[in-house]
């Protein structure tokens, strides 16, 4: 795009997000007309035995069998999802020619099942989506989702995530093909999600909405109200789904605010990178800790190490809008009662562990390259408060100690 | 769709809003690229000259000669669109073989526009998607848009108003083959906008929010806040753009809200009926007078008429969140404080006039048959406080004193 005049004041951008979704109990009964409108040969991928215990893979299979859908399996993808299920599921759609993927699960299995689309369709290994190589996104089999667990957003953006034991990666990759055609989003699907899983997929959707929001680069006032309603959205249903968690209202007011979370709108034309998420890809790479909790740790360390008199105001902004801190003359204060009533929600509200040695991250022996992965791949000189290795590992260090 | 056992706390719904939105300046330059997707051979709608004036519709020429895209036009289209324009687009989509309609204006335009689109693929009259034939609308030519005035939001939904003289009709229809494929919002574009066609867009986006807001439905919360944030924009940024016409922040944040005000995101599961919208139709299919202002002089008056010991409360979080009245324990002082400073708002900041002679409207004679129409048209009886025949009468009454 040509440099315009007005680029100074806000960047221009595309709005673009063509995902059907399905919101509330019993909309599965859409499932199989929404299948065959692609095809009738289906693979379907999910994670653990977890969509057994709640009915929901007898539900999708009696559905199918009803409507002559062709259904085969992907079983077991892993939480932090592995190249070799993207590799496997990819075998498997091209050998039995699957027409449509249906992932059935929380963010890993949907991730994992977005990959599978893009690798179906190229005759490269699917890695090569993520290494030096880059391979481009052109194309990828249709994607329909049922989401079972509220956290990352991968039922309606067009992002997914994969790890590399071998190599010691998780890289996030953004591609427009890769965005679901349908989703079904079923507060009910939600009810057995326990209060930890819970409690790590409300810091992960704080965390998307604060990724946007510590941001100076041509804010819309309009959209940081929304994320501010959103922010205020999960701190006030997140502890009512943890102690009623067969509350339909808390769980679909997390569901719902889950996916706009980050399925683009509330960028606008930012264009600045994100922080505590490159950090924390690097960390559940090799540590293997739940996304979410890795993020609530942190979350508030880098805010206090970011905080500087030329980024407070958005702090200040924080604190008042977000947790109702009545602003004094010192912005300062202020801004520390922001991330004050930030931990004290994590980690006394909604019970998080508050150290990486509290998460099993005993020692600091890999903080180095993990920095340095960080900055490169997550490209954090562009970020809200540019960082460099050496930041990175103060950060880290930080969340050794309370 | 089957009743369930949480649709007394929350009705399903499907979000489904494909159009794919090129937000900023200087996004004209995929205008071509977006519209060969469909075809080369376009009818553009525009409404008066101000399109001439502001150096679009040379552009627009320009852009189109120079990718070889043939285009027709049908010019004049009017503020409350007749069917006879309507009726005359789809004439010259059939006759010239149109690919895809292009829209360059207002909510009328693009109203108009969209009808066109419908017009164009049935061999019925046009009106009879309006009158009790009530013609399904199975498909439509594609619309691309490009708007020039901030208000109905019409450039992201997919419903449209025809006024029909002959019958004093004005009635609006909601139906997806409608949604535009491409919006193309830029701010620049409505900075010759006037100071007066300003306000009225922004009481027609306030009313647009206010129309879902108050409504007991199953309220979601993140969605309630979302709809604070938006009011709050309108009324911050309204002012701005009256008195700057060119502050591109001020033109941008009013675009985009003006968009989700009324694409139905806000919606979630509400079912309701309007109130004001049914109303304002039958003044200003009668009277001819700003769709806008005509919701202005109505919105103060509804909420007065309506409000009650049962609904009081949603009267108090709008005072409170959305114009920052410090709430008492008198929530009744409360509720008509936030009435007040709307009023305030409309009739004093941005100045539109207060009653219905000021707006050109002097006799009641037609009041009785307008609301029995609202009524009936409008489906009021299932509106946030039902309203029959004679409480619309009352509530156009009261629009003629100060």
């Amino acid at each position: 795009m040509t440099m315009t005049k007005y680029q100074i004041i806000m960047n221009s951008f595309i709005y673009n997000i063509p995902c059907k979704v399905y919101f509330g109990e019993n909309q599965l009964e859409n499932l199989t007309t929404e299948l065959k409108q692609y095809g009738r040969r289906v693979l379907m991928v999910y994670g653990s035995g977890s969509i057994k215990k709640i009915g929901l893979y007898d539900k999708v299979l009696s559905l199918c069998q009803t409507d002559n859908i062709e259904l085969f399996e992907l079983a077991n993808v892993q939480p932090n999802p592995r190249i070799s299920s993207v590799r496997e599921g990819a075998r498997i759609c091209k050998e039995k020619q699957i027409d449509v993927v249906l992932a059935v699960g929380g963010g890993s299995t949907i991730d994992c099942a977005k990959w599978i689309c893009a690798a179906a369709c190229v005759e490269h290994d699917a890695w090569d989506f993520f290494n030096e190589k880059w391979a481009p996104v052109e194309r990828a089999l249709p994607l329909i989702d049922i989401l079972t667990l509220t956290a990352t957003g991968s039922e309606m953006d067009a992002g997914g995530v994969i790890s590399n034991p071998e190599t010691k990666d998780k890289i996030g990759r953004i591609a427009s093909p890769l965005l679901p055609k349908v989703s079904f989003l079923d507060p009910t699907l939600t009810f057995s999600v326990n209060a930890y899983q819970t409690a790590c997929g409300a810091a992960d959707m704080m965390s998307h909405i604060m990724e946007v929001y510590f941001n100076n680069d041509d804010d819309f006032y309009m959209l940081d109200c929304f994320m501010e309603g959103m922010m205020k959205t999960i701190i006030k249903y997140t502890p009512i789904a943890i102690n009623e968690p067969d509350n339909y209202k808390a769980r679909a007011e997390l569901m719902w605010t889950g996916s706009w979370a980050i399925n683009g709108f509330i960028n606008g034309g930012k264009m600045k990178r994100w922080s505590c998420h490159p950090m924390e890809h690097e960390i559940s790479a090799i540590y293997d800790i739940t996304h979410g909790l890795g993020l609530a740790i942190l979350t508030p360390r880098w805010m206090k190490y970011c905080l500087n008199e030329k980024n407070i105001d958005k702090y200040v902004q924080f604190a008042t809008n977000v947790f109702d801190i009545k602003p004094t003359a010192d912005k300062m204060q202020t801004a520390k009662a922001g991330i004050a009533a930030l931990e004290k929600f994590l980690f006394d509200t909604i019970k998080l562990v508050r150290t990486f040695p509290e998460a099993g991250i005993k020692d600091n022996s890999n903080f180095e390259i993990m920095a340095q992965k960080a900055v490169t791949l997550g490209g954090l000189q562009n970020a809200f408060q540019p960082l460099n290795t050496n930041d990175v590992v103060k950060i880290f260090e930080m969340c050794m100690v309370n």
